[in-house]
């Protein structure tokens, strides 16, 4: 199957985790091709009580999205995977399928999981022996808790699990690992380097995990967790262990709900497209922007309008700032809107347009700022209800004093980027002062 | 030594994580003695190369004040502990006493730690041995980038080293470990159950942590890193294991921070206080708010001024919403402004301050708005720099319409709530609409 698509292929957000832990990506997707069937059982049956929340941690909302679709979305978005057998606990069948339909999903199926780990993925591996579609050569098994895993990862572990017949994620240990006594105290403590922490994804060839789980004991299915265990113990299959990123951690507690966020919104952040109008203060504003975004780590592409070969500003993972000058409608605004509408460019999360308004008369007026507030208010209600889009305004005004000009230019900086970071739906329509 | 003092005893955030990783703590401060005196040495020294960051992890800012800050307040918050020993690298050492002196910490020494770990720690528990104050019975051993350490936690630290010796907390392991062969394949599984993940706090008696020391191997100072395992072989001491709560855990990775971020951001948005002046409607404005914030998951008390009793408001950690009718200054807010500022409240981090600005005549004076909206400008400039103020204002009109008049407090409500949880500095200053 080659990798090479019609689709738009954007820089990979949201639902892989684009910056690394430690830096930026080059955006480039990879470009993987594979010659036999590779489909993924996820597993998403847990309370998540850990979390100490009602909601188990997969169905949590992100940006008004549930976990689960980001770590779906992950591996939709991998041209060579054909489909994604998600597992869930049988009061959760609706909602999922829910979830598929809302958010567009197109690879997966829902199965009814087990009482326990092992027996819902078994369900996930015998239903995938059972479709229409071509039995798959490989089979990944991931958790729908761990949302950020990038597609160079799961190649090689699907490459080294079809070598080998199975293949883990591990990651090295953050904390030493020691035995107890029945009592409570130490026994003794384990060498960290000997030893691993294993993680997901794993990948198996179909024939090792399902003779596996033909194999394996009701107390396998009972008590254990690990599926590279019971690739060793009942088909004598020592798996490829691969160090994964540190992207690959679980979400397990409150605190990594948090962390999740952070890195969504992170990745939603990166980049905003200014569009001018092609006047000659928007532009000049727009380039002082340019530079000022620099400072602030976020990339700002200046385009005139969303014509020709800018429509596929719409179809990537672009924020959108708007700027008028001396306007006396919020029409430039209201085109972007049916734009974006049109490109269904809010479905997976909402997207954030700002308005910037560059005065340059030498009076401001009072009173056609109320109703520009006015104006902006009702419109980005609506914006916000039906098309999931959140809009903001910023009023400057220009200045001959290039002092007073460069601390309002930076100043629109400072809110755009502090607007996009933080998507807060409770401050949509205000109009702000740079 | 009696943990009653004079201090106000407010709220123990921040550097404590009052929430629980599951719900509401009852704000109730622990009162534990203890009739021995205890110390803690803290290293940290490390380089935090796993967060991808320049700035080692111990070092990094959170709303403007470094981690270990958090860290050392935790402890200087517990009335039984007598002195800190904060252990960094020479190279440190300066940027340590410049944090200890910028945020008033006192009972912390700084000592050069070693070139690995342990010889870190080591220094630290040779330095508390040599100083003018007693010799401690206890010694805990903490890491700097675990800021969330609760009092009741080192108190069940504290009883059970002096008890057995020594003992350290312990959390489930999140992952199965495994071991690996050197070509890097799966040699076996560990049984999940029978093992734990050795966190931090660690407690040990000063003998049982010195003689340990003074016994172990050259080989352990330089490639060890577990003090209970050095207690067990060279003391014999069976360290006595507690579980501790999710929150002890390390910072550790880039998302950590973000996590920890959330942490102290949740536990300083709580609670707000609301300031009516007396006026009947702005007293009818904060009953509506404090019904609407309910549904917002924040506490609102509602108070006429800071005076009497009131002056407690200003030494715990509340932030403040001062609710103004028909104003012709933003007289209120700068007397607040004076009181935090002689209260010496933003030390530690910035405090929030929202002015809402109810105006009840019918018409809207827009002039009169951007007078405001300058004069707010300004004294949010200067309260930002100069004293770590964060002020923000909103605007309502009172309206004779039911519907409209609910949905203008609701609002009031959503915006005071973001504002106060996102604590943007790019947004202050600004005059929202509500």
């Amino acid at each position: 199957m080659q990798s090479g698509s019609c689709e738009p292929r954007g820089p990979a957000h949201p639902g892989i985790f684009p910056t690394g832990e430690a830096g930026k990506s080059d955006h480039q997707p990879a470009d993987h091709s594979m010659d036999f069937p590779v489909s993924v059982v996820l597993p998403a049956g847990g309370t998540g009580e850990r979390t100490g929340l009602q909601t188990p941690k997969q169905f949590c909302s992100f940006l008004g999205r549930p976990l689960i679709s980001y770590t779906i979305q992950a591996f939709e978005r991998v041209s060579w995977i054909q489909s994604i057998m998600v597992v869930v606990a049988k009061e959760s069948m609706d909602l999922m399928t829910d979830i598929i339909q809302r958010f567009q999903h197109r690879k997966v199926r829902v199965v009814p999981g087990g009482s326990t780990r092992h027996r819902s993925i078994c369900n996930g591996v015998l239903a995938l022996g059972e479709g229409d579609e071509e039995r798959p050569k490989v089979v990944i098994i991931h958790d729908a808790v761990r949302p950020f895993v990038e597609e160079d990862f799961l190649y090689k572990i699907t490459m080294a699990a079809k070598e080998q017949g199975a293949a883990g994620a591990i990651r090295p240990l953050v904390s030493t690992v020691i035995a107890t006594t029945s009592e409570g105290y130490l026994d003794h403590s384990l060498e960290r380097a000997k030893y691993r922490a294993s993680e997901m994804p794993q990948g198996f060839t179909y024939d090792v995990i399902y003779q596996a789980y033909q194999r394996c004991s009701e107390s396998d299915f009972e008590f254990g967790t690990e599926c590279l265990h019971l690739a060793l113990q009942y088909c004598g299959t020592n798996a490829k262990l691969i160090q994964g990123p540190p992207t690959l951690w679980k979400v397990t507690y409150k605190r990594d709900l948090a962390a999740a966020e952070s890195i969504i919104k992170e990745s939603l952040s990166q980049s905003a497209c200014v569009i001018t109008g092609g006047s000659a203060q928007a532009v000049t504003l727009a380039e002082a922007l340019q530079k000022a975004a620099g400072a602030l780590d976020m990339e700002l592409d200046v385009i005139p309008d969303l014509m020709g070969e800018n429509v596929r500003y719409l179809l990537k993972e672009w924020n959108f700032i708007q700027v008028s000058v001396n306007p006396s409608s919020l029409s430039e605004v209201e085109a972007i809107l049916t734009d974006l509408e049109a490109a269904n460019r809010a479905l997976l999360h909402p997207l954030v347009v700002i308005w910037v308004h560059l005065s340059i008369s030498d009076e401001l007026s009072v009173s056609g700022r109320a109703v520009e507030q006015a104006a902006i208010m009702d419109l980005a209600s609506k914006a916000a209800k039906l098309h999931n889009i959140l809009l903001y305004g910023i009023q400057l005004h220009q200045s001959k004093d290039s002092e007073c000009w460069e601390r309002s230019v930076l100043r629109v900086a400072e809110i755009t980027s502090a607007l996009i970071r933080d998507r807060s739906p409770a401050l949509v329509g205000q109009l702000l002062q740079a």
